[in-house]
């Protein structure tokens, strides 16, 4: 089964309104295993929705449109497709009770007859009632082409898919379609994509594809079968063969990143951690109570910007920072050692470097020293993120931090650098 | 001049990304003048792409495409671009050597040969170097269709539009567009929209619209005249009623956001910054620390998030925290005095409260107290950023830590709640 998605709306033309609507329709239709190929979106002008509507006609088996079902002259969506279909609009009896009752209910002015225009259906359509709103949204089928029609605003699309087109396509589909993502950190796209392209081109059903996101990428396998079961069945030796390949680089199968792994990690196991971070002046301990519950995994840390607010609040010695300079491994080894006894956490993370775009006359922009402690080892890698904007040294640095903690709580190599203390 | 906008990417059709790209071309080609008639949204697929392109060419004057640039097998829209156009790719020498230079600077891992299709350009074209990423963009006009192809990622779109499209537009449109943004924190785009609705009604050149951003808004004034003196001539009026209509709202005519309008105003007054923050975790340095050259104005700072850490890191009492709880006016107070004080700045600020999604039982989830300390006075604004989410609740908190440093700075009131200390 083929579908499209048309979206009408000159706000989403303009770029006012972002158009998440056709997002939340693919992301359901694909739940089903229906391919969507074409998503279009058009202003509301009734020529060119009708010209959408047309196109889609001969191309798809399956229609949803979003938007352009409300009351004001705008609204044009049920007018165009009954058009293009050679249809006709007709007062739906049961809806437009429905609608005034609700005016009574909730107490609003008067009924203003412009109203009524969202009680107009296509002749022998199904209406898809609309608790989240005033629009109803409406079904049919005409020579073979199944058109659902629903409303624009998010809060009411959303609940609608749920309610309302879950239960059509429970109806019309064969087969669903699933999916599991790889996560990786310390490998780029291009890297991964060429070790894996291979592999990619010989498969067909399942797919793997690869994806870069902020500071990492991942991998994903996707199938098409009749039963969810089966779609794992022919998924798994794809994940397997995937894992095999990337060892440790790989850290989850699935989830949000790796900030959210590393944070559920460190509740789960009941461990603590405090930050003192220089040159990401606070991103690392932002990224990880970014996640709700990170208290339990997070006791605080420092933002220690200057060197006076290394001495100041970690009593990092001035010497030693005068010494080896405040991008060094050994203040790096202090930073963790020291904020990890201050706050008494389990762990104890550091971060200095030079973050850009201006240099310190010494080091590359780029260079940063990221360290680990427990109360025993204090780890330190060493990274030189050169060529790369100022956030981007910013985010990989904590990811490297938050990277090295995984290793750590998974048992794996944390870093060659490390020391006894 | 008629544009329209092709986004090429699977993930879109599947609804695993939204797709921002074509609201952003959408945004800037308006503020052109440049009507915007179909979005399309196809998939890694040639044939589809080069249907969508065929399409296009025969409706529009500017074709814009997003997405498919990148090193992958996925990655065809060039193909398909040059293909619409009866054009051949051919290996672009300028644009192989800078790729090739990149990989040499970041010192990543052999440059395999799939980057080269990233330099492969539709022959004839002029590239949009792409600082942001490895895939550049091009440019090319055929047959009286101008042709501009950005790559896809958001990171990497944006800064393109900016700094690449936005000079090709400068020479298609005639005449020039030149705008100013008026920046507001402290009011929301409806109410900004409600109370200027009959003045932008009136106004067609210039031309005034309002946009929301992360936690503030602006209010956009574009003329276009022949000559950019005219424009700023037309849209100085403009300017000035915006600004006696809304008073000490405005913060900034130009720029970019709250944080980075308060972070020159600290360093030009010499004025430096300790901050305390519980529940903004880090969010509020960071978002400082974004800014080159923040080392001049925030000293540092501590990341109190449990109640253990704004003893151990701070020193406020245990038995205030008890008495008066984590979330309240008088642990503000400390931890903006005591921070100030900690790291010897000039200026301290602390943020405590409840971000959510949990509650804790006593307060509403949105509660938030915000603290300003000098040497002399400490300030609290309380806040009730209720029915949003954690990530709207923690930046809303620092975009008020940051208005209250920008009007201590410029001599406005701060807030009625404050206590000499």
């Amino acid at each position: 089964m083929k579908a499209e998605i048309i979206s009408v709306g000159t706000e989403l033309l303009l770029g006012s309104t972002i158009n998440t609507d056709a997002a939340d329709v693919a992301v359901l239709l694909s739940e089903y295993g229906i391919n969507v190929y074409w998503h279009t979106v058009v202003g509301d002008n009734p020529g060119r929705v009708a010209e959408a509507v047309r196109r889609a006609r001969g191309r798809a088996d399956l229609i949803i449109t979003t938007g352009g079902l409300g009351p004001t002259c705008d609204d044009l969506t049920k007018n165009a497709l009954a058009e293009g279909f050679g249809m006709s609009l007709e007062l739906n009896e049961g809806e437009e009770r429905w609608l005034r009752g609700i005016w009574a209910e909730r107490g609003y002015a008067a009924f203003t007859p412009n109203n009524l225009q969202q009680v107009m259906l296509p002749e022998g359509s199904t209406p898809l009632r609309n608790d989240w709103g005033t629009a109803p949204g409406c079904y049919f089928e005409r020579d073979g082409v199944c058109v659902i029609m629903l409303p624009g605003p998010p809060g009411e699309l959303r609940p609608m898919l749920e309610h309302r087109v879950r239960p059509i396509l429970d109806k019309l589909s064969d087969g669903i379609i699933a999916s599991h993502n790889i996560h990786f950190f310390g490998i780029g796209e291009s890297e991964m994509e060429y070790r894996l392209r291979d592999y990619m081109e010989q498969l067909t059903n399942p797919t793997l594809a690869p994806y870069a996101k902020q500071g990492e990428c991942l991998v994903r396998v996707t199938a098409k079968a009749p039963t969810a079961e089966a779609a794992e069945e022919m998924m798994r030796p794809v994940i397997e063969r995937v894992l095999a390949e990337f060892g440790d680089l790989a850290y989850a199968v699935d989830g949000a990143n790796l900030a959210e792994y590393t944070v559920k990690l460190l509740i789960e196991r009941r461990v603590t951690l405090a930050c003192a971070e220089s040159c990401t002046g606070g991103e690392l301990q932002k990224r990880i109570t970014d996640i709700p519950g990170a208290s339990a995994a997070l006791l605080g840390g420092a933002v220690v910007y200057t060197n006076g607010a290394k001495n100041r609040i970690l009593g990092v010695p001035a010497g030693l920072i005068e010494e080896k300079g405040a991008v060094s491994r050994e203040v790096a080894e202090e930073l963790a050692v020291r904020v990890r006894e201050k706050l008494g956490a389990d762990l104890g993370v550091g971060i200095t470097g030079l973050a850009g775009p201006d240099g310190d006359g010494v080091h590359e922009v780029g260079t940063v020293f990221i360290s680990l402690a427990d109360g025993k080892t204090v780890y330190v890698r060493e990274k030189h993120i050169t060529g790369r904007s100022r956030s981007n040294v910013r985010l990989y640095s904590c990811q490297n931090a938050l990277d090295m903690i995984r290793r750590y709580l998974n048992g794996l190599p944390v870093e060659e650098g490390r020391r006894d203390i």
